[in-house]
């Protein structure tokens, strides 16, 4: 992509209205833009984000058995009523009167029309086990919406149903999804705990949460510096200073940020809604439930969370909108821009994605932009570089750059 | 994918509450699920031919300059009242209060926010001109949803909006863009004819519709045989049985369903909305503007009704959840279904999507479903053919059977 006809302008300027750092550099970036509070607009460069975000997700989806499929937003009044969430999630739920003066609702989750959608699939324990996920948009009626892109009105969800015979299949396919969520953050550079919670509006039972600790964080945890021990603060019953239940480390206290969360949901939600089906032995019994839930914006703007300098954003490898930010330094040689538009189709030859910056502006310009967007790479061809048969390679996380032959700079992205 | 896990269980009567042919298969097929009138899940088959159409227009937009982008449908009175269509969309726009007894819509076009979001990035006549598209979710308030997936509440489009200089850039586009359209109907099978039809909402001038003759349309069209004419019945001056305008032919009249519709918006928005640009001259100018909208659901739909026979679904090939049905016809003899599963990994390999019918279900009802799901080939192995080291090749579109040599039959799908 070429810098000069990209749409989404940087700023240097923070925008007044955001607070949170994650909006200040997806905005000045030209990542997304505000559309009123809560509501964000992706442009190409954050779009691009939250699509790699989002196939990092089907690869783990896929991995662990989950078949994709795409539900609806619109949800009916009546199938809601059945599970009582009508009325428990009405404060969260926008609700309103179609032309009809039949009353709709926009889905802020999926059990109740997966259910719905799965009983016609469903009848026999042949039929199950059985994983079922969508990346869909969903709706908040949040009154302070606040955070930048952590909390919003409107987001995408993965949320991921799993089907099972018994509580036994539940259990095992609840440790998988915990490895395969482990998988997703790593690889979109987050540093996850699983954190014991509360189930909220889904189930009575225990949840576990995926925390990032950063100071942008809504949520406190509770967790132990020498083993995996983590728990909400909702729940805690051990506080901060005090020895870890599990081990003789001292528990910590800090924020973090809620990237995903996983829920047993039991069979709440096939009793109210009949989903049974036949065993094998003849009888007749609710399907085992769970739910998996991520939300990739909410991803993007951890990682920005967590992964940011004074100068901008450093993007993790596997989610940068493109791999190599390729400056021109123009001068009045027309020979660096030639030599830059050369490289520009030649990286790009060779599968490696390009945001090539052959604007008009000065070096300071194009530098400054370059650590603001935060590109994994940054090579520069000048007309110093250019005199040495190479460009200047310099990775957005260190602060040292070095001269590499022109025709050797493909293969170190390799 | 293995039919045996396949998410979505075909049926062979015709679900009662659906009229349209392109619900009946698409529900039967289990491509979809209703959810309420004019509302569909998209089930793991359905998904994927959505995909595949996004695929061709994404690329198709992405050729004639587009750049990708992701609005959001909540939407702001504040912002739709400056256009005046808060009050002349109300009847199809779902408006409901927030919370905060704010007033919000549910977008149905995005004229507005594109051209808001497009005021930070268009200063001067060198940011323009300007391609944006995304494929988004769109709402309307429809009172009498019909036609099964051609006339929906809850749909995802794909909108460009063009942004040029003068009327001259614009007259440019807009050819362009009837190439590009073209193109995207062509890959998926469709024969549509450019018609010409009123603004509605949205401009006074003409516009271009581009329209599938079938039996289900919901339009009428006015069209010669002869040559290109042709005129949407709401404006059209001439009738059928008339002699063209335009040459010596014949008009005909055909009910048709409306694939696309672009429209030349000229300055109508950028005017309430303020999108100015400083022009080479330094005069100020508003941005004028155009809007292409292509309903990938409605293709999918579309492409159904003209592409089916009495058995099922005939996919063309570019939009076919599969390339490939490989019907194993078990008996007693374990070697039948290792050939099966030896021959569906090899077809993968070399990049053939297959959908493997590996379920203990008789020949006829593996053949039954075949033709219903209507992938474009379909290769059976069983003993008979085995015994030849053979399988049987059977185009979905014709009748006739071939028996090709195993390893020979991945290059025929190349």
């Amino acid at each position: 992509m070429r810098q000069s006809i990209l749409f989404g302008k940087t700023t240097r300027q923070n925008p007044k209205d955001e607070v949170s750092v994650n909006a200040q550099l997806l905005v000045r970036g030209g990542f997304v833009a505000k559309v009123m509070a809560g509501v964000y607009a992706f442009l190409p460069l954050g779009l691009r984000v939250l699509e790699r975000i989002n196939t990092i997700i089907r690869e783990e989806m896929n991995a662990i058995g989950g078949q994709e499929l795409l539900l609806s937003a619109l949800q009916s009044k009546d199938l809601w009523v059945k599970t009582g969430r009508w009325e428990t999630l009405r404060d969260v739920m926008y609700q309103f009167k179609d032309s009809s003066d039949r009353e709709l609702g926009l889905g802020i989750t999926h059990e109740e029309p997966l259910a719905e959608v799965a009983k016609n699939s469903i009848r026999s324990y042949k039929d199950l086990p059985l994983y079922l996920y969508q990346i869909q948009l969903k709706f908040r009626n949040e009154p302070r919406a606040k955070s930048g892109l952590i909390r919003l009105r409107e987001f995408f969800m993965k949320d991921l149903y799993s089907f099972d015979r018994n509580q036994a299949g539940l259990d095992a396919y609840y440790e998988k999804s915990k490895t395969a969520y482990a998988n997703i953050f790593r690889r979109c550079g987050l540093d996850a705990k699983i954190v014991e919670a509360s189930g909220g509006a889904f189930t009575k039972d225990f949840t576990h949460e995926f925390q990032v600790l950063t100071e942008a964080g809504e949520d406190t945890t509770v967790y132990c510096e020498s083993c995996a021990f983590a728990q909400n603060t909702e729940i805690a019953t051990a506080k901060a200073g005090e020895t870890c239940p599990n081990c003789s480390g001292t528990l910590k206290e800090g924020t973090s940020v809620e990237v995903g969360h996983i829920y047993k949901l039991g069979t709440k939600y096939s009793k109210d809604l009949d989903l049974i089906f036949t065993d094998e032995d003849g009888s007749m019994k609710p399907v085992v439930m769970g739910s998996y839930g991520i939300g990739p914006g909410r991803v993007m703007a951890t990682v920005v969370e967590v992964h940011h300098d004074e100068k901008g954003i450093v993007w993790p490898k596997e989610v940068a909108p493109y791999d190599v930010h390729l400056v021109g330094i123009k001068n009045q040689e027309s020979r660096i821009m030639e030599a830059a538009e050369k490289l520009y189709r030649e990286l790009q030859d060779v599968g490696i994605a390009v945001l090539y910056d052959d604007r008009d502006e000065s070096a300071g310009v194009k530098f400054a932009d370059a650590d603001l967007i935060g590109l994994p790479w940054r090579v520069v061809i000048s007309e110093k570089t250019l005199a040495r048969g190479s460009v200047e390679l310099k990775a957005r996380s260190t602060q040292t750059t070095e001269l590499v032959a022109i025709e050797q700079i493909g293969k170190r992205f390799k």
